[in-house]
């Protein structure tokens, strides 16, 4: 009975998320990969909200103050990301300013290994990525021993449920939200996990839709707890891609016609994709 | 009387430079940011020109003299730019070779505020932003006071008439053209100003569009007068925008058929877009 | 009769190359041009591969072990690629990891002939251009003195018949193959030559045309000798360049179908696309 209320209090939450974004028209700036950086701001501009994208470390923190939030990518970098990424997210952290990480390709070069060592101290409030990004996480900040994970660019090979353990770890830690995006989402805040179904097999055919999605997770946390905004943001990637493979037969106008979907959905629609809580404690 | 002749010499102007743009297939190339780069390369080319993306100060230049013309958009600065903008821009406005300025999210970080600043002493021939960003270039280069403008990333938070004096201000001090961007586009060489009329509430929805705006602008530049150019651009802009409006429900599909609509509009019909033109002496 | 058996086996090599791809999934990670590089992603991941885009030297030896293959365009050089090209290309060589080389805007600023004149010694696998830029690396590397090739970006110029013995010189010293990309598209590897029939007026009215392609390559290269590699990658673009201009009268939904159809082509279908192939001793 308690996790059925607890699942119509989320819901409601969703709802005034969603609706805040909408009249707000808030701003999550970025420091993002150059593969998708035009994806990320295009669906951040289409659920509601804001984009700017940055690289020096000045300009992300007076952007992060005017946003209070941030969203940090680091599929692809480049050198200035070393003073960058540290000046900022230390920034963020000590000035209470939420930030979510996409810790795209984990393990790939000494640099990525280097800064995200150094974010564990600078405590993201949401995480975001595919499985096996997550378990690597969490192995590499010393949370959990972990299966492993192959390095193998930025595709999901392994599946959600693998990642079960090290998100909570990571969630208990940050005292933030995490979340393992796949066929099925996986969200946890060490206290519930909440699974939000739905989706597209094109999601896998086309880039950007992981990193995006991000990005839209800091749109979200701009007008609430890490937890809802990581639910509501998977929510709706789930109802777009759904509604979008409906009208299509390839990966390019999918992810038109996805963009038309997250601004066309509304935020009753978003509440009640199909969803799964469960308590931890 | 005067007036009204003025506007039929423009248009004939506008006829004109399309056709020009059609027919040579002109090259403008391009220091400009990531978020938007694929856009503005496209938006180039649907024009009937042609794009070359740099980020060294030699290749701009050798590109600049090919092109006899330029493209610069600070949107997301990189450290290389504290050495190439100064160069080219300098090269450009010592050898006669007209540039366009995008002086995107003037008054964020320090480096930004440097080159914005220097650039004063290298008059380009077209400043193309938003509102609050012609207004804030104004006060910057201190040639109005202005009303201020707060920092609020990359969108219109002003409305257009609030930016017609600094835009004149600017104009007197470049000799060029200078354009607000926003719902009616207000552009001036000092000496008139001339109002475009169309456009769609979905260029607010998607990344880029006065980025692309911006490169039209020196695709058209290459081939006349910065007036002109500048009128040009926006005229086409406005057509395209509201054509493809009437065929789309999101933002997704609505870039994708905003491109093919500046592919497929012709010089007349750019020529007759809804405009007012105002003498100003 | 030998050429046209020879042309069987051909058309049997790419029905198992392009099986092969759609099978494995396989990686070819890249570090190209900013311009275009979403597109790159998207086309490798539309065909069935995947894709992984770096800066740094040590990420790109790192991720080209995991692919063994490699997708390197020049189109819009950063400092860092002053260190990272020579590092990863001379590993890849001394290592057996073929590469594909896009030699965008050969003359264009002095780094670009530093680095391209360098990659003379790390003899790239398949080597892809337009026209102009064939002829010009060919005289770069003084394997022909070749007739001259105006520096104007990257758009093509010169047919692709003016580039045959450029091409032919090339592949001859790489011992790869080199693809000249035009209306009718060239490839040999020294010892025959392929022409690939097809295509799209809108391929030249959308920027990344040719960079994808490039991309293409590389996904098939890790499942393919060379030569059938490349003449693969291009009949799938004349293909799905061919079925998407049907559907469109624009440049903005040519991009989007040519996606669509390069996920959706067979293996059948594109071994049976239009060639011509001639022996050469």
């Amino acid at each position: 009975m308690r996790g059925k209320m607890k699942e119509e209090v989320l819901k409601r939450n969703i709802v005034k998320i969603v609706n805040d974004v909408k009249t707000k028209n808030p701003m999550c700036p970025s420091i993002t990969n150059s593969v998708t950086i035009n994806l990320v701001a295009n669906a951040q501009i289409a659920v509601g909200g804001s984009a700017a994208m940055v690289y020096f470390g000045d300009e992300a923190i007076t952007l992060g103050e005017v946003g209070q939030c941030f969203y940090i990518n680091v599929g692809t970098l480049l050198p200035i990301f070393k003073e960058s990424l540290p000046t900022c997210c230390k920034y963020f952290y000590e000035n209470d300013i939420p930030w979510v990480l996409d810790p795209v390709a984990v393990g790939v070069g000494s640099l990525r290994t280097e800064l995200l060592t150094a974010m564990k101290e600078w405590k993201p409030s949401i995480i975001r990525g595919n499985p096996s990004e997550i378990i690597a996480l969490a192995r590499l900040w010393e949370l959990e021993e972990g299966q492993g994970s192959n390095v193998r660019g930025v595709d999901s090979t392994d599946e959600v449920e693998t990642a079960r353990s090290a998100a909570i770890a990571l969630a208990k830690y940050t005292g933030g939200a995490v979340a393992a995006s796949g066929e099925v989402d996986l969200i946890t805040d060490g206290k519930s996990i909440v699974y939000s179904y739905g989706g597209s097999k094109y999601m896998d055919r086309i880039t950007g839709a992981g990193c995006s999605l991000g990005g839209v997770c800091g749109i979200y946390l701009s007008q609430g707890d890490p937890l809802t905004a990581a639910v509501t943001a998977h929510n709706i990637y789930n109802l777009a891609a759904k509604r979008a493979e409906e009208q299509v037969d390839g990966p390019g106008s999918f992810e038109v016609y996805f963009l038309d979907e997250l601004y066309k959905a509304t935020a009753e629609e978003i509440s009640n994709v199909k969803m799964k809580k469960e308590e931890l404690e």
